[in-house]
């Protein structure tokens, strides 16, 4: 039996919706409008197509949103400048910074200025230490998709063997948390795994990270799981010169056959990210008011 | 064969001999004292003990040893000025807070209140997160004890299968991302782990604290497996009445004719964590003045 193709897009919507209704909720009953600033340095297009549909994104479910284009040349101290009055500025509940960054700055440096309760990406040390330790985090909005993903596809995932291959701070680690969070057995797998597809097939849920094209097999998969691609490699169009497409970390057709639930590439988790974006800066503008979190929309 | 006895005694006093090295050079050369304060409220037998080993043992290695022994009632408010005055102390380079504290006082807001720099125990959100990231933080002492014995033993951990067992944040989680750090494809299983015998099975490293008595059986065991028993179970002595005896979390005959080296209990893992709590002061000390780390004591 084929496996249950899981619609990230449509999905995606649906997290879209419930976050617009929060932000109306809150508008009426708080005269609160959640406000998200996106910071872009230099003129990288592929970053400046990102910057777009979030700014568009945002408007849709009706929050404000701050665009903020910085020369390329900026130097820190007016990046930091900056994210200092945005950090202080009320109307303004999440702030995220556009990666990459110029050479002369530092992500690492730029994150870390960044408020914590700000810091809707949840890319900063005291984010990650938060959710290392089962406290009250902003959790990167990807794998926070992921856990979304999951727990409608499976409903509880307690007690399931859980397979993530990578180890990013961006990907890898948090979602390795979640899952533990969500009782999980966990193994974290990558490039120094010895036996990578004997690990992947012991895995109910396994969830691919690794950035090389293709690289998990149907073979590599345990039947009946549930397979959660997060790859994205652009390739040539096989049938159209010029053209291109997007393929995952996950061979599709072997995988499709043997799995339980599969996400395609495009079209499962990528619509996630800027969904999960937006469900973060509506919790932080909630949380920065002392008001009830959105329900289901929150690790 | 038999498996290599781990003499976790013998290994923590070569450790602590290197502290004792680390601290005549950082005098001699730079006129310098690392100093430790140990703060208990209450008071709790136990921790009394506690504290007395760990002062005995700060002393014998040659740093400072301030003690703060607070009434059951202290306010928090008076815990935290303290505290205050510690972090603020230059010839206090690490503060830890004997815990459990009495039921008026958080745990989790005391930790808080110690400066990430001088938090030895590394239990605060801030060190998390750098040993989340990857980043340098000050890590908790027995899973620091515990990779110092692994590496001991086996040299490289790269490609290693290690199984974790406990997700605490005082061990399971921080000893998880030490593996991850050494490359090791890393398991972490618990109380909802549905088969745990058939998970530990994989493990070339299989790390047990989950604090139940003798859980973890030989034919749990992979054959060659270094095994590291975290477990401190107090059970009456089978012959002498009225006596008490440690057992680990390991059922040690079973798993030591079967392991490739296992730590025995009492005499293992236990004698690392003093010792890793004097190499942290050591490393809090020396990161305090810019000078470069002790060799072989930290991650």
């Amino acid at each position: 039996m084929a496996a249950t193709i899981i619609d990230g897009k449509a999905f995606a919507a649906g997290v879209r919706g419930q976050v617009a209704a929060g932000v109306a909720a809150l508008k009426a009953g708080h005269g609160i409008v959640p406000g998200l600033a996106v910071v872009l340095v230099g003129e990288d297009p592929a970053s400046e197509v990102y910057v777009a549909h979030k700014h568009q994104a945002t408007l849709e479910v009706g929050m404000r949103s701050f665009e903020h284009k910085l020369a390329a040349d900026t130097p820190e101290a007016d990046l930091f400048a900056l994210i200092d009055r945005l950090n202080a500025d009320p109307e303004v509940h999440g702030i995220l910074c556009q990666f990459p960054v110029p050479d002369h700055l530092s992500e690492r440096r730029t994150v870390a200025r960044i408020d914590p309760a700000k810091d809707v990406d949840g890319l900063s040390v005291t984010n990650a230490g938060l959710l290392a330790t089962g406290e009250r985090a902003l959790v990167s909005c990807t794998p926070l998709g992921c856990l979304m993903l999951l727990r409608d596809q499976l409903g509880s995932l307690s007690g399931k063997e859980a397979v993530v291959i990578g180890r990013s701070n961006l990907f890898g680690k948090p979602m390795a948390q979640l899952l533990l969070q969500e009782n999980c057995t966990v193994t974290i797998a990558h490039s120094r795994t010895t036996n990578l597809p004997e690990v992947c097939a012991r895995a109910d849920i396994l969830v691919a990270a690794v950035g090389r094209a293709e690289m998990v097999r149907g073979d590599w998969v345990k039947p009946g799981a549930t397979v959660i691609d997060v790859g994205i490699t652009r390739v040539p169009h096989p049938q159209t010169p010029g053209k291109t497409r997007l393929i995952g970390d996950v061979h599709f057709e072997s995988a499709v056959a043997v799995a339980g639930a599969i996400t395609p590439v495009p079209g499962g988790v990528g619509p996630m990210t800027i969904a999960c974006l937006l469900a973060n800066t509506l919790t932080a503008c909630c949380r920065a008011h002392g008001l009830p979190e959105p329900e289901g929309l929150t690790v």
